[in-house]
């Protein structure tokens, strides 16, 4: 399996997260959104959406967005429940993160670490700073009476939410008052198989 | 199984349809977003995120976002794919709506449809539509090749991305430069037990 992805993208982060817990052997491609890499007529052949990560099977077949390829992966392994219900709730949780967390905490981190907080933009980041807090409202709920997402075991739920939530702070987002998130990134960084970031 | 929505709402128009395609039963209880009864302490109670739809099951447990409940409702029937690939390929079309296609034809049509297009709203909903064109530009070079989303059948995929395309004009977007999206159109109203969104 070949991943193309941005190493500074918390969502390509998220198939790397995903295969070193699981013990699966891949190729990275590394792309440069900054360098317009993934808007090239041969990345757009593979995805025409022009965003990473993407997955290449061997077959040549071709999946995109990185909370399917995670369930992709995942299927059939102790990261993805089979139970119907605990299994649609991972998918809650991933529909919550690409709709209500990563357009607001990753893009105020996209602002801030890619482009360096131009002034322009500095309305728009407070209001995704805004935005990010209430989605992390939630999450520390949902933490305060559960240790994970989904059935209180690990699953490509927590995957997911991890991966913009622990660089929140490189978006100007401080954890501090959220006790029970940070107890739950601690449990994430237990997990088997474990690789950080930036590693 | 009880469905909470808004009539007026693609993403709750998504179980009408995929409840009508498939046979089932439903009780609908209509919330007003406008007059914000998804905000109420009862409302956010079932769903800390204050969106719609949700469905309740008779054991009192809640489900959250259109498309994890679509999954969950349409495992096992043909409206969803048991192979793996074909799987995460439904998945991959929804979180492209979720993250590329609804949050710009449906907030543009919220403007216009809902709030009566004002004037601070204006710049907004321009941009909204230019994202809104690119999403449809990869739906219709995708269905010049494909009769539907995935493997050439229709399936909850379709579903998804059907309910706030059949109703883009309501926020100022010209489907007529899409041939294959409104043929697509007249197929997924040609399957058996289609409901109109306002019936």
């Amino acid at each position: 399996m070949k991943i193309y992805g941005d190493s500074k993208s918390g969502n390509c982060y998220k198939l790397k997260l995903v295969c070193t817990n699981l013990g699966l052997d891949y190729t990275w491609v590394e792309l440069d959104i900054l360098k317009k890499e993934t808007q090239t007529s041969d990345f757009l052949s593979k995805n025409p959406n022009g965003k990473i990560p993407i997955i290449e099977l061997s077959s040549g077949e071709v999946l995109t967005e990185s909370n399917a390829i995670l369930n992709y992966i995942a299927d059939n392994t102790a990261l993805l429940p089979s139970e119907p219900l605990n299994r649609a709730k991972v998918l809650q949780w991933q529909f919550f993160e690409q709709y209500s967390h990563e357009p607001n905490i990753a893009v105020a981190r996209f602002i801030e670490k890619y482009l360096g907080l131009p002034e322009e933009r500095r309305s728009e980041y407070k209001q995704k700073q805004i935005a990010g807090y209430k989605a992390l409202d939630i999450m520390e709920e949902h933490l305060s009476k559960n240790l994970f997402f989904v059935n209180n075991n690990y699953s490509i739920a927590d995957i997911s939410l991890y991966a913009y939530t622990h660089v929140a702070d490189e978006g100007g987002i401080d954890l501090s008052p959220y006790p029970h998130i940070q107890h739950w990134l601690q449990q994430v960084e237990q997990q088997p198989g474990y690789c950080s970031m930036y590693e």
